[in-house]
């Protein structure tokens, strides 16, 4: 039998687990074209919770009923496809299921000699994509520059850390908690790495970046955008790729220091890492040597059973995950 | 005697016309290389309610004592610089006074055989100029997409919605008052323009733009630029040329739609003309050209007298002005 999550009720404010509601239903037989894959892996991640929402996202949000929406790896188990065979290891837009059956030209054939099948679904999947292509076409730091980053040690801040060292930046995170700044400085080498939590947000960043800020990747928005806002230098770039912080807030917050942008003619930028679709393999391909070289670290949140996944969602968007967000399906 | 307006003070909020105080002095002597310039006209621009702040703005404030800073269009009356004679027509950074003497290389020559002498400090000079870099450099509007400019019969905003309509744009200014939206849309030209005082800015909006708003030419700030981030469409453009709603607020308005940045995917780029001064001649040149040929619409807002131009400035910053905003001098 397949097991899957379905979204029970829209969320208000905080998604809570009453918002979610496990199902059982036949595997799903292929048809013609179709491929069936048995999951290993969910990847949680901090868009789902605008997909959850009636208000516009970048895409249609999930209805009452709807299986969740999320992206997994595993394994091919029946093609009726010719491009696919069983054994095969993919990438597969499954939503919240063990199993899952569509079209060959949706999935993604991936080589888990080379990486851990887990991997591509982060720094080697679609968050490793968002830091690579927001640090090479938004904010193209160059060496000597300081570039932030919020979110410091999640699947997307790790990886942007770790590609403005590669590109000789003084390197800055913002996390939660002394564990993950100690992670973020001494695994994955960052200069600094700023607790938010601490309570002197703009004098603990003040102190960590002492040439002022160049090239901010924003993952979390609110009181730390408005904090680094004061820090930013002219002509800076900053890539609006998340504001965490708002999505379970039942007010947005007001960015208040907005003149910073006029004042120090920053440029800002929304991203959504689907708009560079056609240049995925310039990216894997680039992340992909980091990650074998053994120059990439590279950590993983993992909980157990599909039906957890809601509380794992529920934990990254509180900022409790530390690392990746992946739910262990098998 | 020269007459000059000093600041008196660092206003709180607003300004008001005990933060100024009239001095007179000697007409100065120019040193070798040095001109002496008799000013005609003085122009008032919202930039200059930033230098009258202690906090950081583009440039070195204005200190207390100190005359305020402005640009001039006036008359050479005396030269000892090599490129200038008495009768020439200049620009020059003479602040609030009467009279100016400094370096030749500071000033610019204009000809006003081809347009009026204050035009050189408007929509010839460098809120023309503001305009032109903003569109063509930030906003690179194409034909068919709509373009809204708030403050639109402004100095800048008026150029900004003309460059739009040559450059085969659905143009929509944003004006204060049934007067200011008329002349924009029957003398400039505008397709439309929507009074923000009217009480429904956003539905007047979202009815002036069917097609949602592809550039944004941002004068004002605050309620009008979060309402404008509603509207925005996907991959659209914002330049943040000025907020003057928030240059007298004691606490700055905290923008509540961020978001959109990232839904939207849009560019959000602050400028100062001054980026762009290596390439003032293109400018000027494309510039003087629409106007000569006729095809450019303009309208001043004249106060008389330098003891006059404190009233001036606070009218302008209460958007009293109806067009671009001087002081006659002579």
């Amino acid at each position: 039998m397949n097991k899957r999550i379905v979204m029970a009720s829209h969320p208000e404010g905080w998604v809570t687990e009453a918002n979610f509601r496990l199902e059982t239903a036949p595997v799903p037989k292929p048809a013609e074209g179709e491929v069936l894959v048995k999951n290993h892996w969910l990847s949680l991640d901090p868009y789902m919770r605008g997909r959850m929402t009636k208000q516009k996202s970048y895409v249609k949000g999930v209805e009452v009923g709807d299986v969740m929406t999320g992206e997994t790896a595993g394994e091919v188990v029946e093609s009726r496809h010719p491009k696919f065979k069983a054994g095969d290891k993919v990438t597969a837009p499954s939503g919240w299921q063990l199993y899952w059956s569509g079209k060959g030209e949706l999935l993604t054939k991936v080589d888990d000699t080379r990486a851990p099948l887990s991997y591509f679904l982060g720094c080697l999947g679609m968050p490793g994509r968002t830091a690579y292509f927001g640090m090479k076409d938004i904010l193209q730091p160059e060496a000597g520059e300081t570039v932030v980053v919020s979110a410091a040690s999640g699947a997307v801040g790790s990886v942007v850390g770790q590609l403005a060292k590669e590109w000789g930046c003084r390197t800055v995170g913002i996390a939660g908690g002394k564990a993950k700044c100690d992670y973020v400085v001494q695994e994955l080498g960052f200069d600094a790495c700023v607790d938010y939590k601490a309570g002197k947000l703009l004098d603990d960043l003040r102190a960590a970046c002492p040439k002022g800020v160049d090239a901010y990747f924003e993952n979390v928005g609110g009181v730390i955008l408005d904090t680094m806002l004061r820090l930013m230098n002219v002509k800076s770039r900053i890539a609006i790729c998340g504001l965490i912080s708002d999505y379970n807030a039942a007010e947005p917050y007001g960015v208040k220091m907005f003149r910073s942008i006029l004042v120090n003619r920053i440029k800002v930028q929304g991203m959504i890492v689907f708009d560079w679709v056609e240049r995925y393999p310039e990216a894997n391909q680039a992340l992909l040597a980091l990650v074998t070289d053994g120059r990439f670290k590279y950590r993983e949140s993992v909980v157990k059973g599909i039906e957890n996944a809601p509380r794992g969602l529920i934990g990254l968007l509180k900022g409790e995950n530390f690392g990746k967000q992946l739910v262990r399906l098998t």
